[in-house]
């Protein structure tokens, strides 16, 4: 298929395209006589997934390019699963204050209590690190008391995903699988913590807190 | 104090400090007689929650002004609580394919399902729509039928959090949570998740998976 079709078929922009094809996120068209790109089922899919990663994952390019080439590791190396886990994690700076090291101490404590053996390089450690050191400096010391027990309703839903994965037949499956289901399931978490919260209060206090006067609930 | 103290203080650069007034994040210090700008501690304490906010929760400057200016409305509406876990939605285009109708029907039967009384208004209904027509049109279907039991699972966490959100004696400091464990517990939230992640797949398949030679498992 031409370019245009492409973009029709994916919903993505033909500038986006070629963008995604220059940062390398995209491999690029086969040439034909008449110079012009094109395209079949494998780049349908991927750009698929590009705008899945980018758009509703909200991973940066550089982050989405490392994740498709640990992704398209033509090798039989576990490894890469895991890697490709990690490069989905987003990396930030830190200011290594006093509640930084308190933070880092809770992780490190959190992982021994419930068991859990990660790599000293799993950047999900930083990430947690941060959110516990932020909530710290706010003073909301009441939501960090209910850590244990979100580690171990976390633990319920990654079973599950990790019985999922393994039930997928090749390495490929399952390298795609890690990928979009831990970008998208985020979002998919998120979500469903609002709806929820939402949904909660109202089954206490009835509707008066989420709806204003003359607004419709559902 | 002075603006320099109240870098230190709060880790926020000068310049940004400065950004964050010109937006409204934040209110201007008291000009003194020689033209400087005084902050205290309330500024302190609305620093460290936009930084907060920006830097951890991953808010757009727009969506944290909307945050703020519902928390510190100054009115009894319990409203405006309900308006402010709102405004820590993120809203994007979505594409009105055949996925995207699937979805929406998707949530709603959730919805339904699960007896959660949600407002139209909700943006994340919107939001859990794209991420299951994102994996829709990825083919993860297998992922997608662990939804209703996901659902459950987060009813749990969320029963905890609106127990604690009442615990808290006004609505300021409901607000005030409520803003707070909405947008960094995603990120605790989606911490957790990776890293109970690796630590099933270790538990199952010891540390290949994880762990290329040579690295150092904890």
């Amino acid at each position: 298929m031409r370019i245009g079709e492409l973009s029709r078929e994916s919903g993505v922009s033909i500038p986006t395209i070629k963008y995604y094809v220059r940062e390398g996120l995209l491999p690029a068209g086969e040439r034909t006589k008449f110079n012009q790109a094109q395209y079949d089922e494998t780049h349908l899919r991927r750009l698929k997934l590009v705008r899945a990663l980018v758009e509703v994952g909200g991973l940066s390019i550089a982050a989405t390019r490392d994740v498709l080439s640990l992704m398209d590791a033509q090798t039989s190396d576990l490894a890469r699963l895991g890697k490709a886990q990690y490069a989905l994690t987003p990396r930030r700076e830190h200011e290594p204050d006093e509640a930084w090291e308190w933070a880092g101490e809770q992780v490190d404590g959190l992982l021994a209590k419930h068991g859990w053996k990660v790599s000293r390089n799993n950047p999900a450690r930083l990430q947690l690190a941060e959110a516990l050191a932020t909530l710290r400096r706010l003073g909301q010391d009441d939501y960090l008391a209910m850590l244990d027990r979100y580690a171990e309703i976390v633990g319920e839903m990654t079973t599950m995903e990790v019985d999922g994965v393994l039930a997928r037949r090749n390495l490929d499956g399952m390298a795609e699988a890690i990928v979009i289901w831990t970008a998208i399931g985020d979002s998919m978490l998120t979500a469903l913590r609002r709806l929820s919260q939402e949904a909660e209060t109202v089954r206490r206090f009835g509707e008066t807190v989420f709806t204003a006067e003359g607004e419709q609930q559902d």
